[in-house]
C-alpha cells in the first residue's frame, strides 16, 4: 500500500505536436463543415470517462465514409499529426485524450448496418453502430449479439478497446466475437484483416491485432461480428448472501462445474444502497448476485436448479427471479446504473475504476483483501464484479479537488494491481491500457513483451501517427 | 477450371543460405550430442506430411530446455541462418522444410507439462507435449483439452498453426483456447505474451498474433492452454444420407439453429469406402455425419431429438448410437484414420489436402461444385469435412511420378479456393498458409494485409531468419 506509485499512473505525460495551418486548410477544403474547430466539439471529443484532463484535439472531422476516413488520415500523415479515432466516447483510461494534440476523427455517422447475413450468425456494421442499434437491427431474425460493456458503445470503439462485460463468461469478449475488419492504416490505406468464415489459418491474425489496439495501429471502419441465436428460455435471478466471500465462493464452485451460466455479477452492499437510492428500488442490501440463464427451458432448469443448490451452501437466500424482459431489462438496468448511482452518491465526484481480471480460484483471494483495503482507507467506492471471468471492478469515488483523494486512490489500485499481478491476472480485464495502466503493463507482462509491442506499432506507424502515447510510450 | 496455376503452388522456391562452418562448430559446442547432422535426421526433420520436397536442413538441435532455444536461435542469428522449429512434423503444407537453408529445432523432447490448474481450467505445457499426452495427464482432473486436429500433433505445433478439427464446432480452434505463450524472439529473447486470466485488454494481443505465425516470428516454448470439465453424458451417432447435400442441409440447420453440437463431421460415400476397406469396418457406403454430443444427460437427449429430427427431414436414415467410451473410439478412430484409408487405397499416391472454410450458408454450394469437379476430373480423392464450421477437406490422390496428376489436383483446388474465396471465405480453415497458399493468401486478403504481415515480420524479425520463406515471400 505504501510502495511509491509512479507518477504516469497520475498525470498523462502532454506533450501536444503543432497542427500546421496548411493541413487545418487543406482538411478545411476536404471536408467543409464537417471539420469543426469550435471549442466545444473539440472539448467533447478530448475527453471520456476516465479522470484525466488534456488540452482537446485542434479539429474534429465528422467522416461520412471509409473514404473520409482515408483522407483525413493521409492528410495528417502529410504532416506527421495525430489523430484519434473517436466513437462515442465511452472509454474509461484516457484512450481519446490529445495528449500529443492533433485531430479526432468521429466516426459516429458512419452508422450504418452494412449486412446482416443471419443464416450465417454475422452481420457487418460501421464503427459508429452502437451495440443497442445492433440488436435492434437484428431483432427480427431471433439473433443477437450479446457483448455488453454496459456504456451503449459503439462496435469499433469495442473492437479497439477488446471490450467484453457482463455476457463475457458464456459468449467471450470482442477477441472472440470479431470474424473481420475493415482498417484505414497509417498510411491511410484500406485493408481486411479476415472474411465471414467462422475460423481460419491464413497468415497473421491482423483481426487480433487490431481488436484492442486502441486506435494505434489505425482507423477501424467497418467491424464483422458474430451473432447467436436468442436462447429460447432466459431466466434472470438475484441471489443475496451473507459475505462476498460467500457469493464470490458460489461463483467459483459454477465456474469451476462448467455450468454454461451467461452472466453472473457480483455487487457489494454499497453499491446496492447507492443503486436502491439512484433508482427507486429496495434490493437486499446484502451482496448480490446477479444472474442469466440461457438454453432450451429444460436445460435453463436444469442449470437453475444446479446453481440454487450451490448458493444455498454458501449460504445464499431465496432467489428472487425475473422471467419477463421487462422484469430482466429492470434488473440489469440496475446493474448497469451501478455506475452512475455511485457517481451521484457523492455530488462532484469522479469515479478512478480498477479492472483487474484474476483466474477464477484466485478471485477470492484477490477481491476479499482489496476489500478490507478499501474498507481501510475511507474512501467511499462500489465495487461491481464480472465475477465469473475473475473481473471485479473497484470505483474509487472521489473528490477531484483533493490531491491527496486520488492518491489514496491510486495507491488502493496500486496495491490491486500488484496483488492480481501476483495471483498470475492482468491489471485490464476489458478496459483498456489507454493512459492509466502504462506502467502496470510493463510490470504484467515484462520489458520485452513492450518492446515487441513498440516495434509492432513503429512498423505499421512510422510517423507515430495514430493515437501515439497510448498503451506505451514510444 | 482452366485458369493458369502459379507456379509459386506447385513447387516451392528453393534457394539455401549457406550455413558457415563457424556456427556448426559453435551449435556443436553448445548442444555437443544433441546436435546432430547425420542425414537421415536431417532428412526426417526436413518435410512434413506434405507432397512437398526441398533439401533437409543442414543441422537438428535437440532442444531440452527454453535457454537451449534461445541459444540455437541467437547463435544462428549470429550468422543470420534460418531456424525452424521442429515438433512431431505433422504440418500439411511444406511448413518444416528448409527452404533457405538453415537449422531444425527439435522441441519434441521438450515434453514436460509444467503445471495442471485444474480449478482454474488452464494447462501450462511444454511444447513438445503433444494432445494425447495433455489429455492422458490432465485424466484425473476430470477435464480435458478438446482441440483435436486428427494426428497426434504437439502443443507448440498446433499453436503456430491454428490449429483444430473435430471439436472447434463447440470449443473453437487454438485461437480461442491458447491463454499465453512463452516464447523465444528472433533476437534470442524470451517472452510472455500473456497471463492466466480469461481475459485481458492489456495490450496488442501477441498470443493471438503468434498462434497461427508458422514459426516465422519466435519459438513457442509453452503454451497454456483452457480445458473443459468432461461432460457429464457424451453421445456419438452415425448417420447416413441419400446424397452430400442432404447430410450438408441437415448440418446447416443444425448450426443456425445453435444447436451446440460437440462434432459434426462429413464422410463421402468413396471415403467410407476407403475406411471400410482399411479398418475392416461395416458402415453403410453413403455420406455419413459422424456427430458428437455433449452435455447433461438430459442436455444430451434434448441435442439428439432435436437433430434427429432434423436429419429425417433430409432424407437421414436411422442413427447409430455410440455410447461406450470404446463405441466412441471407433468410431472417432475411424474418421481418423480416413487419411491413411485413402492413401492405402492408391498405393504409392500422395495428397493434396484442400482446406477451404466458408460461412455455413455457403457450404453446399461451395462443396457441392467442387465434388462435381473432382468427380469429372478422374482424380481418385477422399473428402471429409468439418462441416458444421464450413470447413472441409479433398484430398486429391496424385501418384507423384506424373506431374499431370499434380497438376490437375493442383487446379481442382485452385477451383476450389476460388470459388471459396467468392463465398467469403479463407482458402485454410486450419492447416495454414505454409509453402501451398502464398498465392492464395494475396488473393484473399489483399496486397496490403499481406504487406502489413510483412512490415510485422520485418520488424520482429529483421534478419529474416526464422522460418524464413513461409505465408509470404520477403
Amino acid at each position: 500500500m505504501n510502495a511509491p506509485i509512479p507518477t504516469s499512473h497520475l498525470v498523462p505525460d502532454i506533450h501536444p505536436r503543432e497542427v500546421p495551418v496548411a493541413l487545418m486548410e487543406a482538411l478545411k477544403k476536404r471536408f467543409a463543415e464537417r471539420c469543426s474547430t469550435a471549442l466545444v466539439v473539440r472539448e467533447q471529443h478530448g475527453r471520456d470517462e476516465s479522470s484525466f484532463e488534456a488540452p482537446p484535439p485542434a479539429a474534429v472531422v465528422f467522416a461520412e465514409s471509409t473514404a473520409d476516413v482515408a483522407d483525413a488520415v493521409k492528410l495528417a500523415g502529410d504532416y506527421s499529426v495525430p489523430v484519434i479515432p473517436f466513437g462515442v466516447g465511452t472509454s474509461l483510461e484516457g484512450h481519446l485524450l490529445a495528449v500529443q494534440g492533433g485531430i479526432s476523427i468521429d466516426v459516429s455517422r458512419m452508422n450504418q448496418v452494412l449486412s446482416i447475413n443471419a443464416e450465417d450468425l454475422t452481420v457487418t456494421v460501421q464503427p459508429g453502430v452502437t451495440r443497442k442499434q445492433l440488436n435492434e437491427a437484428v431483432k427480427s431474425t431471433g439473433l443477437f449479439f450479446p457483448i455488453d460493456p454496459g456504456a451503449d458503445a459503439t462496435l469499433g470503439g469495442m473492437s479497439a478497446t477488446r471490450a467484453s462485460g457482463t455476457n463475457a463468461v458464456r459468449y467471450g469478449t470482442m477477441r472472440e466475437n470479431v470474424l473481420a475488419l475493415q482498417v484505414v492504416t497509417a498510411s491511410g490505406d484500406i485493408i481486411r484483416t479476415g472474411t465471414r468464415a467462422k475460423k481460419s489459418a491464413a497468415g497473421y491474425d491482423l483481426t487480433r491485432l487490431m481488436v484492442g489496439s486502441e486506435g494505434t495501429l489505425g482507423v477501424i471502419t467497418e467491424v464483422t461480428v458474430r451473432l447467436y441465436p436468442l436462447p429460447e428460455a432466459i431466466s434472470a435471478a438475484i441471489c443475496s448472501f451473507p459475505s462476498i466471500e460467500a457469493a464470490v465462493r458460489t461463483t467459483i464452485q459454477i465456474i469451476q462445474m462448467g455450468i454454461p451460466i451467461a452472466r453472473v455479477e457480483l455487487i457489494d452492499r454499497n453499491t446496492v444502497r447507492m443503486v436502491n437510492a439512484y433508482a427507486h428500488l429496495s434490493l437486499r442490501e446484502e451482496p448480490l448476485l446477479l444472474m442469466e440463464f440461457h438454453g432450451s427451458p429444460a436445460g435453463v432448469k436444469e442449470q437453475a436448479e444446479l446453481v440454487q443448490e450451490i448458493a444455498s451452501e454458501f449460504g445464499g437466500n431465496a432467489f428472487e427471479w425475473a422471467t419477463t424482459p421487462e422484469e430482466r431489462t429492470r434488473l440489469w438496468t440496475a446493474r448497469h446504473n451501478a455506475y452512475f448511482a455511485a457517481i451521484q452518491s457523492k455530488p462532484g465526484c469522479r469515479a478512478i475504476s480498477t479492472d483487474t481480471c484474476v483466474p477464477i480460484s484466485r478471485l477470492a483471494d484477490c477481491l476479499l483483501d482489496s476489500v478490507a483495503e478499501a474498507d481501510a482507507s475511507g474512501i467511499p467506492y462500489f465495487l461491481v464484479g464480472h465475477v465469473g471471468d475473475g473481473n471485479f471492478h473497484f470505483g474509487y469515488l472521489i473528490d477531484p479537488s483533493k490531491p491527496s483523494e486520488r492518491e489514496i486512490a491510486e495507491q488502493l489500485n496500486h496495491a490491486l494491481v500488484t496483488r492480481a499481478l501476483r495471483l498470475e491476472g492482468t491489471c485490464t480485464g476489458e478496459h483498456g491500457v489507454g493512459l492509466h495502466k502504462m506502467g502496470f503493463l510493463v510490470t504484467e507482462t515484462g520489458a520485452g513483451a513492450v518492446d515487441m509491442m513498440r516495434s509492432i506499432k513503429r512498423a505499421l506507424d512510422p510517423k507515430n501517427i495514430m493515437n501515439p502515447g497510448k498503451i506505451f510510450s514510444l
